[in-house]
Parts: C-alpha cells; structure tokens; sequence
C-alpha cells in the first residue's frame, strides 16, 4: 500500500522532518495508477517496488513473450498522472455521454487536467498559421489569389524562412540541431529578451521541450547514484523522465505557505541529505514560472539559485516553457541565463539548459511539438555527445521548428499582422489572468480549501484539508485520498483535475491541479459545479 | 585501436566463424568516429571500451561540471555514422564552398549519406501539401479564392480531417497514440494493403519511425544480458537505441553473395551463440526492404522468419519503412502482419511491431516527423505500459500524424487530384528504380567493387577490396579503411558516403552505403566523378 497512508494521521511538518533527510523515489502501484511522490530510503523504497510488481500483478498476459514481469522495470516506475486513471475514466464518461446523452449529471467533461488551450477552445494565432500553412504549399505563395487570403508580412515571412531552408527543401531532414536560419532568429529573440548575446549553435530545436528534458536525463544519469534535484510538487515530466532514465529525483519541496517559496536553505538540505545517501547529485531542476505551483521567482530568488548550483557544480536545467504567462503586474519573467549574465557569469561559470516550447505561452501550439534548448557552460566533447544524440533522431519536425522561430520572433509595430497579432495575444493573456485569479478566489471559498494565487503558467494547485472519513473512504475504495476526491469530482460535474499525488506533495497533505484555461464564459458554471459538489462531499464526509 | 585494424589480414570467412559464437557490441573509438560493428564477447570488448573512454580523451572540459567522464557511459558507446565525421567534414567543406568558390575540385556537395529525397531536389506530392496548408488554416478552407488555389478533393479531405479532430482543435495535443480518426483512416490502409483486419487500437502515431523504435527498445531491455538480434549490415538507429538503453545488439549476418539474403539457419545459430553466452535475446529485428543493404525478402523467406519468432517465443520488430520502395518487377512488398495472418497465426501467436513512416516511399516527407508503429499480439497490460510510456510525451506532432494518415490513404481514381498524384507518385518511383540500375552498373564496373543489386529502399552497399597499402595508408592515418576511402572520395568528387563500418560489415569486408536520391540528370556526372577519383585511388595504392 501507498506509504502516504501509513502517513496520514500525522501532521505535514512531523513528515517533512521526518523524511527530509532522504531521496524521493517513484514507486509504482498497481492499485493506485497514480505515483505518489513520498520520501523514504531508495533501498527501502526499491524493495517496495519489487515486491509490489511481484505480488499484485494480474497473470492473464502470461501467454506472451512479452509480460509485465519481464519488461524495463524502470518503465513499470514511471508514471504521468497529467493522462493517468482520472483522465481515463474521463474518456469513458465522454463515450459514455455520446452514446447515451443524459445518463451523467453534466452534458460534458471539462478537461482540466492538462495546460492544452486550443482543446478548450482558445483559437491559434493569426500570422503563426499563415507562415505554417505558406511554408507547407510555397508554390501558392506566387499566386495571385494568394493576397486575398494571407497577409503581406505572413508571405513575406515564409519567404525568408523558405529561402532559409538549403535547397528551399520544406519536406528536408534539417540539421540536428534545427535549420541555422530559424535558430538565428531565435537567437536574435533571446537577446531581444534578455540583453545578453545568444548563440545559435547553442539552440537544439526539438518537439516540443519534453525531448530536449528526456536528453539532459539521458546524458546526465549514470545509475540510481545520480540524482537530480527536482521541486515539489513538480510536473511529472521530470520524475517519469528521472526514472526512465533509472536515475533518482531528489526533492526539494516549494513552501506553500509563502506562496510556493523556493528557498535556497532547502535546496542545500536536501543536497547535504542527498550527498550523505551516496547520491551524486547532478543537476537542479526549476520551473519558472511553476507548475503545478503558478510562482513567478523574484529576480533575487533567482540570483541566489544560480550561485547555488555555480558553487555546487550543478548544472541547472531551466523549465521556462510558461515565459510568456504571467499575470501579475508585481512580476516579470527573467530567464536564468540573464540572471547569471547580468551575475558577470560566463560560460565557464554555470552550466545551463533553458527549455521552451510553442505548446504554452499565449500561442499554446500544442499539436505542433515545437521548442527548443539553449545549452551554454558545456564543453567542446560533451556539446558533441549532445549533438550525437541528437543526431540519432535526425531533426526534429520542420512545422514546430518553424514556429518555434515564430514565437520567438513575433509581427512588430508596423507589420501588417501587427494589430490582430497584438489584439490576439493580449486578448487571451488578459483573460487567463482573469481566470486563473476568478478560479482562485472560488477555491479559496470551499471549505478546508487553500489556494495560493496562480502568479504565472496555467495553472492553480489548492490544498484540501479532507474530513477522515473521506480518507477513510480512500483507503476502502483502495485509492489515495486526493485521487479519490478528483474521481468523485469528475463523476459529479465533468470537470477533470489531476490529483496532486501525480506531482508530489508534503506526506500528509492533498492537493489537485486545475487547469486555467476553460474558456472564460464556462468558467462561472463550473465554479458553481465544483462549489455544489465540495459542498455535498464535505457534508457527506464531514463526520 | 580498433579490432579490425588486427583482424585485416585475414579473410571474411575466418573472422566469420572466429567469433560468430559472440555477440557484437558497439564500441566507441575517439580516435575514429565511426563505429565499427565488429564481433567480440561483450566483456572484453566492455573492458577495451572504458580504457579507450579514459585514455585518449582531451582534458580541456575537465573545468566544466559535466564532462565526458561523468555522462552516461552509454551516451559514449551510442554511434550514429549517418550523420558522423564524414557528413561532418563535408558541412566544413560546403562552408569553404560558399566562401571562397573554386578552392576544390568540385562545385557542390552531393549528400548520399542519407535517405532525405527533398534535400537532393525532389519535390513533396501537391495533395499532402494542400491538404497538410488547409489544416493549418483552416479559416482560409471556406474563402470563394481556395478553390482557385486547392483542389476540390484537397479542401474535402482537410475537412473531413478536421471535423475528426476533438474540437477541430488542430493546435491541441491528441490523444497520446495519435488522433482517433486518423488512426481509424491508418487502419483501413493497412487492410488495404495487407486483406487482414487493422485495429485503429493497435495504433500508435510518431515523430518518424525513429521514436517508435527507441519506445519498443526502452520496453524490451533491462540490461546488457537482453539482446536484440539485428542484421548486419544494419540501419545504425538500432544499433544506437540499443546501446543507449543498455542491451546487447545480437548480429546475424545477411548474406552478401546471394543478395544479402537472410537465412534462418544463420538466426539460429546466433540465437543459440547468445543464449550460451547468457543473453536472454528479446527480439528480431528484420529491415524490408533492407536498408542498407537493399534486398526484398521472398514471402517464404518471411513466413520462416515468422514462424522462428513464434518458436522461439521473439517479438519481431519489422521496420517496414520502405514499403513502397520496391523497384523490380519480381518482388513485392508483403507485411510480417499480413505473412503472419496468411499462415493462421493471431494475436496470441506472435508479437509484432511494424514500423512505417512518412519519411520514405515515394513521398520522402523526412522533414515532417511522421510515423506509426501497428503493434499486435501484446498483453493488455503490457500495451497498458507502452501508452504510458507514449502519454510522457503527450503526442506526436499533428502535420506528421495527418500526414501519415494520407499515405496510407491516398488520392483514388476519380478524385480530382488523382492523375496528378499517380503522375508524381511514377514518376518518382520509376526514376528511382532507374537511378538504383544505373548506380549499381557502374559501381559494379569499378575495380574490386562488386554491388548487389538495390531492389528496393533507397541505398546501395557496395563492397571494395581495398589494396594493402590504402589499408596501411588508413592505419597510419588514425582511421578504418572504409571511412578512409569515403574521405578521400568526399576530398576529391565532393560526394558524401557512409562508411560500412557504420551499418556493421563482416570483419576484414569493406562497404560504403551510397544513396540512389541524386537528381537523375546529375546521376552521370556524379558517375564519371566516382570513376574518376577510384581510377586514381587504386592506382595510388595498388602495389
């Protein structure tokens, strides 16, 4: 059974002390689909997994040369709760829903499990999907009826992009790194953001940021020794990609009560703790702004994060997928390469990797798998062993290098895509901002509910207190407590949130993530759904 | 320094059968990039692999946290000389080009390193490109100018395209194994195709064919002591996957004097020679048509391929990339599925995965990333395990999955785009086949070459007897014969070829793997270029 129950009755500070000297390991249960991030020991943990992946395993795959007993048992640890059991009882009620319309009490599920905009309606950007569609069919870009139907600047650029291209070969296997021309741009637009010069050799386009973090692990974990420092809670990418790779995450955990704080005491506690445990720790992992958390750091958090892991020789792999989400007028976005520039740290200073995506932002291009990395602080040999392991993949795809090159290089005053892009992108900016505070300030209403404010990304992570009968109630139904609440909640109004299980907690405590991004006119609906539906559950568990 | 360095002066067949007991291992040289795929045990050549990691290494990184001494040892053994030293001189040499014109004895480079059609001038088929545009935009899919620039059918097929897609969402992540509908379209292609049913279930959507292998070698090995029996010569992403998860690469060699045939004898024995060297083999991996090597397995080759896996309880892992890629009338592409089905065997007699991808065929869409694997004959709970795997990284991108789902369903008699579509679709296809003729006559008129003939894929893999002196020419210069001759074709004729010892070769064999994908009016001149620079070459090192 999850550690997390023989937890319970004690209070998530006991746990913290507790278990804060060791190294968080995913464990996999077979009964509980969702991972729950708990400390304890590696070894004991590992003895855990074995004997659970043993035991309570169903034989009927027996017949086949393949089984769940002898595949990758790093594989069987690896677990994404963001598409795990909620989301797939999701699945079935929506099936359910279009076969028999009004056998559930809602008439659909609302997917907040996951930050995937254009899903919930949020529609593309303009000038983006003209380039894309123009650089897919470049013999239309000379036609006459062409002007009617694409602005002059999305023509325009898709001509420079196309001649980009050696050969003007759209359909090409590019360079392994991405086509030189497209990281030039994007070079161009990281000096733009930050003040600082950019490299394009230092740019590995890749689909979408979750290939570029697979790399990192890839290269940096050796064996279970090596660990990665990673937040908690955390996006899940990092602990499935951490056991993949059959490495360890070494947690540190956000202080919720000021806010998802990342205080740097911590991050050396649980390096010193790490250390004494054997484990080599290799790299931090921040996500700025956070997720599941919704932080934004200050530019002072940052600084003394970056003269941690220069001292500690770690190399900081910088999640800022969420750059361009931030809602607050208090805080702006600094990248980590600024902050260690503007330290006067050079490449022979810090070692780092900053992730991006064209799948969050205000474009939220997630089916087109576009993003890159900026690696600076690697030597000339290991730069090579990147580039191989790129290369064994040939590129990545040409359309999410495209808009990669896009995002980071947007219309400009004077364009004649300028005032739609403009109005486009401060439209949906503007109205997350209004969501993400509606939906905090509605959670913060539920009893036993704390919601700390989304600052930035997509999306809010309130605590729940649960009455001990629902915890109870868990254990019966052979769940934890947190999953549990999200299933009930699904089955009650369609609203799919993830359990915060999935991201990791403090031992003790329950928390969901939710997305922001329902559209806006939807979001009092569900407000009152999730309101109706605490309330009921509160009253039913309460005593 | 590398073992076939010590193993040249003795014949193919010698070494053959010296070390056909044995189980070939990757190992990584710095002082010569390309791997040689040579046979060893796996201890001795693990041994000779850490001295050579920590030996010949340059200092200069030794002040940067992350060094090559501290990366994933199987970051270090993974080789991929598709894209290996010979490609990269040849990047330098086009820079000079572009610099100072007429500093070397040739105009271009011509890059017959890789099977990437649209690099080398072909052109994408116009319906894909329209279709593929129109659901980038699908806003410009009812403006009155679109029929003046796409075809009815075009507008037709991104409609019903669209309309499959949840939301019409476009920009959203999919379903983690890819869009429903297009999966249900994949489906019927395959029985189609094949005249056995396809379940859209068993579908998983890629980034290329590349991802898919990788989730299948990730699945399947838990260290060394797994194998996976590969043909040498071999497509070297498996050789790569392999060694970056940690198992063991089994080779069964094809046999070059009949055409590089496969023989189940020859499976057999290797099979028995791993199991006595305790490695317990996972899978079969078999490349039809055959890349690098060419060859179209007969229908009864492939039914005793099938039959063996079935026997010996192996998942056969079909790369089936170049199904469309077949050039001469006495072949015919046939699936493993539709083999396996005709001799009665189902779910529960064989584990199959084929692979398939957008990159190839007539289309050669490289730079679209799109793939799909159709795995059958997996437990449920082991699928339950490869979707987890597929949900870390959400989904593959869009544009390739929409593509993949055209090229198993393309345009049909009648359709307006049809004629259009056969056109280029022959067009291709015949050029290819004569291209293929053409290479393989002239290579064959070389001194001490001698090629077989390319059925099918896009590749030839000639081999050359080397002189002794251009042998010792090689060793004093530090690399492998075959990529010492590959250099100094490059140097002279600007023509890029992959050395054999990057696909593997029996040891004391020399091959290169020359592409058919030059434009067909540059076929001669690249010809007479060839000729040209061998004529010299022997001559130097004849005595």
């Amino acid at each position: 059974m999850a550690l997390s129950f023989f937890m319970r009755k004690s209070s998530a500070l006991r746990f913290r002390n507790l278990f804060n000297r060791s190294i968080a390991v995913l464990h996999n249960q077979h009964q509980i689909p969702h991972q729950s991030i708990t400390s304890s020991s590696s070894s004991s943990l590992s003895r855990f997994l074995s004997s659970s992946s043993s035991s309570s395993m169903a034989s009927s795959d027996s017949s086949f040369p393949v089984t769940v007993h002898n595949i990758n048992p790093k594989v069987l640890k690896c677990e994404y709760a963001v598409r795990g059991e909620v989301v797939t009882i999701a699945q079935q009620l929506q099936e359910d829903l279009k076969a028999k319309p009004g056998t559930h009490p809602f008439d659909e599920i609302i997917y907040c499990n996951i930050g995937n905009p254009q899903s919930l309606g949020q529609l593309p950007i303009t000038f983006f999907r003209e380039v894309l569609a123009l650089c897919d069919i470049p013999s239309v870009l000379e036609k006459p009826e062409t002007p009617a139907l694409f602005s002059s600047d999305a023509i325009e650029r898709a001509w420079s992009i196309i001649d980009a291209i050696p050969g003007q070969a759209t359909g090409a296997y590019s360079h392994s790194q991405g086509i030189k021309g497209l990281r030039d741009t994007i070079a161009k637009g990281i000096e733009a953001r930050d003040g600082f010069p950019a490299n394009p050799n230092d740019i590995f386009l890749t689909d979408g940021a979750s290939p570029a973090v697979h790399m990192m692990m890839q290269l940096l974990l050796r064996s279970e020794k090596d660990g990665i420092l990673c937040p908690i809670p955390q996006y899940p990418l990092y602990s499935a990609s951490i056991a993949l790779h059959g490495g360890s995450l070494v947690p540190y955990y956000l202080d919720e009560a000021t806010g998802w704080g990342l205080e740097v005491k911590e991050l050396k506690k649980q390096l010193e703790a790490a250390k004494k445990s054997g484990i080599s720790v290799r790299a931090l992992v921040v996500i700025n702004p956070g997720n599941p958390t919704g932080q934004v750091l200050s530019e002072e958090n940052q600084r003394d994060i970056v003269k941690f892991c220069k001292t500690e020789g770690l190399v900081l792999l910088a999640d800022e997928v969420y750059q361009e989400n931030v809602y607050v007028p208090e805080k702006k976005f600094h990248s980590f390469k600024k902050v260690a520039r503007s330290l006067g740290f050079g490449d022979n200073d810090i070692t780092l990797a900053s992730f991006q995506s064209v799948s969050k932002g205000y474009y939220g291009e997630c089916g087109k798998r576009g993003g890159y990395m900026e690696i600076t602080g690697f030597s000339a040999e290991v730069r090579e062993q990147i580039y191989k392991m790129a290369s064994v993949n040939l590129c990545s795809n040409i359309s999410g290098q495209i808009l990669a090159s896009l995002v980071m290089s947007p219309p400009k005053v004077g364009d004649e895509s300028y005032e739609l892009y403009r109005a486009e992108r401060d439209g949906i900016l503007s109205s997350l901002a209004r969501r993400a505070k509606t939906l905090e300030e509605a959670f913060n209403k539920l009893e036993g509910v704390t919601c700390n404010k989304a600052e930035g990304a997509m999306y809010l992570f309130p605590q729940i207190k649960l009455p001990q009968k629902a915890i109870d109630a868990a254990k019966a139904a052979k769940t934890a407590p947190d999953n549990f609440y999200c299933r009930n909640l699904l089955h009650a109004t369609g609203v799919v949130v993830v359990p915060g299980s999935g991201f990791g907690q403090v031992p003790g405590t329950w928390h969901f993530r939710c997305t922001i991004l329902p559209q806006e006119e939807k979001i009092p609906a569900i407000v009152n759904r999730i309101t109706e539906f605490h309330k009921k559950f509160m009253d039913q568990y309460r005593k």
